[in-house]
């Protein structure tokens, strides 16, 4: 039924390499300082570092920290820069000049953006997202429900792939919806504009987490007509470690909201240095305080590489690697017990593959030690990101043959893998 | 009435030389990247380049990021860096380890602390705080007021040097007074311990803005018997253009605080990704999203002198730097129109002096092209910061003979110095 699995059967690691030489985002895989002997598919949670990150950093440092020093907030534009450099974000998510800045935290940023959507709906008290969220959406909704509740706190809605559906919970006296476009956990991928227009049918607002498919999949929000949407930076998008989230907010909507958090970044006029906060126009107004330059400038860099990606490109091969995977995962490792946890269908997957496995934990430390690097989600998950502008189709080939070999051999069962503290 | 006045009316440049000389902390003076010809005043906005920053910061990329990569989480001790960084900070601030924590911006990190800090006093409907207080402070109160009031917004009351004063505005209502150690206008410096006292005995609970006092001036949060404070740490800290603001939390508040943004790093067991959010144990709970880790790698590197300066040298030589400027400006500009806005009485003083002056943005500007950086507040403030690891008695010095001879020249009346936009 599935004409990819028929053609992967026949698939060798020269198959690999040949369609490595054909791939036309193989170029890029020379920008990334991947370290030698590793297979990186990790890049979901965190994305490998562009070889321009440490000069540009160092130049940030010492020029304009280190020689133009205050001055720079203004001679070195820094002032701008989450409004710039959301500006060049924009275009990889379906956005307009002006409707991205770039944030605190993503979990700060939801807040944030939560607060504004949930005060376009005055009257309504329902807030609805999913179990499968990220935990820190679910945590910062608390964060809402408690912030914004009057007499009594919001109330929160879940749905969930076991139900209930979101047709279940939509009302009339739903505030907001915020689900996740990409399941961080399996890779699912909704359908974001129709769960935008099943969500504005009903009244309310949707506000979107972009963190695992901005620099994966296209996103559209203008052509969805979408409200709100957050994102990270650190993971598709190769910002480095805890770089800045992003906050989109629709055009349309930016005079009316209200965001939570009124710092003096986000004033009309954060020089007159007034007793009381009036917003900016615009986007700025969901700026909050000084923002983390030196994570800004990394973030710069990456984007000097996104400038030149066609991320229509990008998903052309993340389906070749993703099926690809899937498929020798399917033939070679499914014997041993291993069942691919992400959706089979291209149209609802993202930029990875998830596979549920006992003993899931050892397995990937076992693997990590050969230099295959995905990572592990309790209780029964083994993550695998593919970020096609570094990861070729030979990889995926390493990764599934290593993974073979482990489970083969029980090498997993050897005691320095077994579980012990927090793992990212 | 001053003895240092008649002491100072007959300092000229060779005794300058010799104050360097006999400085005890001259020697830190080479840990810092200055650009030559350039004598420094604006380290109470942005502090000086340490000189390892660069390196420290580029291992952290190279290494840690590039092939640490995800494992760094963990290996690196990502994770655990807002809090050992924060461990690092305590002994400046008289905190104890486990009370202070890195967080996201001075903004976002005053309304985390202030929404715990009035919720320890639930059926209190008012904050205090000031009109002199940093204006972020003010915008994040209303946020505060806003998102916390139930049926009506909480009431604010701001203090004033002209009154009202605390004693005046202080009753069993009043929840929360925020106000900042050193005023960032006027250098002006409260009375920890006795502002403490007062608001405490009310019933209230005090929460310090330490943005221009952390590294500046020896503080003894502990010593006073605080409940809350904040503070930045790229002015007197040198972590560079927005590094992480922090959050100080008495211990025996820290089981009951409840704060504002109750993101995923502040959970009790992060890596179980529950649906629910239950605070951590302790500081941790203040913790938001993940952390901006390349920003918190420059601060590591400033903390690396940091370990090593005795506040105490700090302040006195602070005292000595602040006192000889005021006498100097009395002698040598006060004819000219020059006005010290600055307390006199050194216990009142923090590590800046600020001048009252008609056109100050145009002598401002006149001043940094001669290489003296201070900055200007309007409507009339020049503001001059002291930072005494890398300010010398003959910066002090030479920024006063630049400024004289700006006013006898009346250079800023050059076109090119008219105000134009926004400065920070």
């Amino acid at each position: 039924m599935n004409t990819e699995t028929s053609v992967n059967l026949t698939v060798d690691r020269a198959t690999c390499v040949a369609l490595d030489v054909a791939d036309p985002l193989a170029g890029f895989r020379d920008r990334f300082a991947l370290p030698d002997g590793v297979v990186y598919l990790d890049g979901n949670s965190l994305g490998a570092l562009p070889k321009t990150t440490a000069a540009q950093v160092e130049r940030v440092i010492t020029e304009e920290w280190g020689t133009g020093l205050i001055r720079s907030w203004n001679d070195a534009g820094w002032f701008a820069k989450p409004a710039v450099l959301g500006d060049r974000i924009a275009p990889i998510i379906g956005a307009a000049p002006g409707e991205v800045v770039l944030g605190d935290s993503t979990s700060a940023s939801l807040f944030q953006a939560a607060v504004a959507a949930v005060r376009l709906r005055p009257g309504r008290r329902v807030l609805i997202s999913e179990r499968g969220n990220f935990p820190t959406d679910l945590y910062m909704l608390e964060a809402v429900q408690e912030l914004l509740g009057d007499d009594e706190p919001l109330e929160r809605r879940l749905i969930d792939d076991d139900g209930p559906t979101l047709d279940d919970e939509l009302d009339d006296d739903v505030a907001v919806v915020v689900l996740t476009h990409v399941d961080y956990r399996t890779g699912r991928m909704r359908d974001l504009a129709e769960v935008t227009r099943q969500v504005q049918a009903a009244g309310a607002v949707m506000l979107w987490d972009l963190c695992h498919s901005v620099g994966a999949v296209p996103v559209d929000l203008n052509g969805a007509g979408a409200d709100f949407a957050i994102g990270c930076t650190y993971k598709y998008l190769n910002g480095g470690p805890g770089s800045p989230s992003f906050i989109w907010v629709a055009g349309r909507h930016q005079a009316a909201a209200r965001p939570a958090l009124t710092g003096w970044h986000g004033h009309a006029r954060p020089f007159d240095f007034e007793l009381g906060y009036a917003p900016a126009d615009g986007i700025t107004r969901f700026r909050v305080g000084t923002p983390q330059l030196l994570s800004m400038s990394a973030l710069e860099a990456s984007l000097d590489i996104w400038d030149e990606v066609d991320i229509e490109l990008v998903r052309e091969k993340s389906l070749r690697l993703t099926e690809l995977f899937i498929s020798l995962v399917d033939t070679r490792l499914a014997p041993r017990g291993v069942e691919v946890a992400t959706p089979r269908q291209s149209a609802r997957r993202g930029s990875q593959v998830s596979l549920r496995v006992e003993n899931g934990y050892a397995i990937m430390q076992a693997l990590i030690e050969r230099g295959v690097i995905g990572d592990f989600r309790a209780p029964d998950l083994m993550r695998f990101g593919f970020t096609p502008l570094y990861v070729s189709h030979t990889d995926v080939w390493d990764a599934v043959a290593a993974l073979e070999e482990i489970l083969a051999t029980e090498a997993w069962r050897e005691p320095r893998f077994a579980r012990r503290g927090a793992v990212t």
